[in-house]
């Protein structure tokens, strides 16, 4: 069935030679997007949705999340409020509360928050394992987390789990850990960081990574100047992500990464991942998104959605914070919540493989053959997303050509 | 008919001996709060609504709102984005689209606006004139605001209009044009600033409202230090509002004017309204709410909602930006969007006169009498609207004991 929404004030298509369209069209087939132009030309379809002048743009593509967890930690947000740092060691608190959860627990706080997202406007969203920290969690985390995510990413190496010995620990999760989850899982992540894993340890992980053939994310620069950028360029990691302090050897890093890549095809380099609702909700800098952008760094940015340092799926507010307080312009900020984190996955290419393994077609763009992702807004342009902060803007969803909001 | 909230997880009321109850209900009858206590010793009531364990608040009180204009300044927004400075002369392109439209657009725009306040639990909202700035366009102005929000405040001294002559400009504004709004409006509010109006002109204002028993409110200090704390204070004004560039002086002078106020009774002072989501529009410093509220002063959380340097009705938004960047805690943040919003609108008390002429029960608490004004979130407490921020929490709205979300 086939599906002409008309009518479109401004269409963000973030396809090289035709980005923003105006009184535009387009029809959905199934689930990809068959046509695209001008609204008076917009060919007849069995269905029709009428735009009203607003704003159609891609669906969200949330790179970065933590959603297999239980249990709650209020109370050391509260705390972060009333003054207290924030370290990585609150991780073991999620850590206790997930192992004792049941598989139905996990999984529906999982379904429950990826239905929020999607609400949002979220369409493909990537989750993290990494609150499990034995085999046995860990696989039962992966597995639970491609029911429901787009994209699943291991990350035994989140912190060394309490009362457990770093060396045995950095044995078992280059090891029989990996070997168990790496079926299970499209990628591998490493918290870089002082209180997690250090420069000599991270890089271990993320050669026992390639070894098996899958591609590595890190989690660096978060909580103080690290390696993290460093190896992550040097690893050919597809994202490194938090970025709150960077030198400028970073920032060059990172920018040579990219150079001579062509925007769909060639060399890619490591995306930097700006996680702005994390940065705020840690009282972290917030990451140099200005001067990466600046510097020709391909950025994506994502919720980090989790219980302890971002707990919220809100792509509108993050877009929002990187136009309103990290220099960003809104276009730059919304092709970064969409393409760039299409990227950043590897999703931006046709046949891309989802967590349940079907192949997929690219998403982050509006473009013939593109799966058909789509929001609508209340709003006439992208702009109101960050003109309007706080307001709920989105007001219709397409996924894979289902409407589902 | 009588309405039973029961299994509420956190219910705040606001009300001193109370504060926050847990397993707690509450029972509606007609307009007002006709019962509150433990969830096991809650009367019987016509209807029963099961809050599931959730948290229970009363309805925003949005004390800052200009929303009787018509156009756009979205470019104008962009260009703030892409580096350029705010200028209160952006004031004057709404004030020509506002005098060009209809009675018709103007009621519909800001029946859409306070519609959307109210889904996002707003149930009690000031508006001001102020884009008029003609005698007939803010006694226009005036009395379509008052068929849709709850208090009208007349702001002719916006700024001078283009083209006006100042002289002129403010006898005409404190005397045939306060004249004639007078009688439609329940305060007078003058924009004290550089570009605006200087200390002289103001306090001519600030006395010609006194002369008509209008109480007064103040914006200062937004765009620089200036004199709006200093004439505020001096005034008895009701608030001021941005207070983005204060001095200890400032601090000190809001602080004495509460010195012997007993929460509720007694002479009261002058609330310190702060705008978190102007602020970050405009690219201004954040005000500094942690030192004014350790110094004792009264404060409100508003949205600031205009056109031009705050387009958002969300007042969620502007809780959760206090708490995350300006060092409140989500008590503190909460009770200045309810309770210190009604103080500012003198509505805490029993029979205050809405827009429209009627007497009202008291706002911003939950206590017997109070009117019925309460909104159920999707989370089991109050700190979730900085913990989860930009997620919609909304979930039900009661406004004068009718259900409205």
């Amino acid at each position: 069935m086939s599906v002409l929404i008309g009518n479109i004030g401004e269409l963000t298509t973030n396809d090289g030679e035709r980005g923003r369209l105006h009184e535009a069209a387009l029809v959905l087939d199934g689930p990809r997007i068959a046509w695209v132009g001008p609204s008076a030309q917009a060919p007849a379809a069995d269905e029709f949705v009428d735009a009203e002048g607003r704003a159609v743009l891609p669906g969200w593509v949330d790179a970065h999340t933590h959603l297999v967890f239980a249990g709650d930690r209020t109370s050391e947000f509260e705390a972060r409020m009333a003054g207290q740092a924030y370290a990585a060691g609150g991780i073991n608190a999620t850590v206790q509360a997930t192992r004792a959860a049941s598989d139905e627990v996990l999984g529906a706080n999982l379904a429950r928050l990826v239905a929020e997202a999607r609400r949002g406007g979220t369409t493909t969203i990537e989750t993290k394992t990494g609150y499990g920290l034995t085999t046995e969690h860990e696989v039962r985390s992966a597995r639970i987390a491609a029911e429901h995510a787009d994209i699943v990413t291991f990350l035994g190496a989140h912190v060394v789990p309490a009362g457990e010995d770093p060396a045995r620990y950095l044995d078992l999760v280059t090891g029989p850990m990996l070997d168990a989850v790496a079926p299970l899982v499209g990628g591998v992540d490493v918290f870089c960081e002082t209180g997690a894993f250090g420069e000599a340890d991270a890089a271990r992980i993320l050669r026992a990574a390639a070894a098996h053939g899958l591609p590595t994310r890190v989690h660096g620069n978060q909580l103080g100047h690290g390696p993290g950028v460093r190896l992550a360029v040097e690893y050919g990691a597809l994202s490194v992500d938090h970025l709150g302090f960077l030198t400028d050897g970073d920032i060059e890093a990172l920018a040579g990464s990219w150079a001579g890549w062509d925007a769909g095809a060639g060399p890619r380099g490591t995306v930097a991942t700006v996680l702005p609702a994390c940065d705020l909700s840690t009282r972290m800098p917030l990451a140099p998104a200005r001067r990466l952008a600046d510097a020709g760094v391909v950025l994506a940015i994502a919720s980090n959605c989790n219980p302890g340092t971002s707990f919220t799926t809100s792509m509108g507010f993050c877009v929002a914070t990187a136009v309103l307080q990290m220099g960003l312009t809104v276009q730059e900020a919304v092709r970064a919540a969409t393409l760039g984190g299409a990227i950043t996955l590897g999703a931006h290419t046709d046949g891309w493989m989802d967590a349940r393994g079907a192949r997929q077609p690219r998403v982050g763009v509006v473009s013939v053959g593109a799966r058909a992702d789509l929001q609508i807004l209340r709003a006439p342009s992208v702009t109101h997303l960050a003109y309007r902060p706080g307001v709920p803007l989105t007001d219709a969803v397409w996924r894979a050509g289902i409407r589902i909001v």
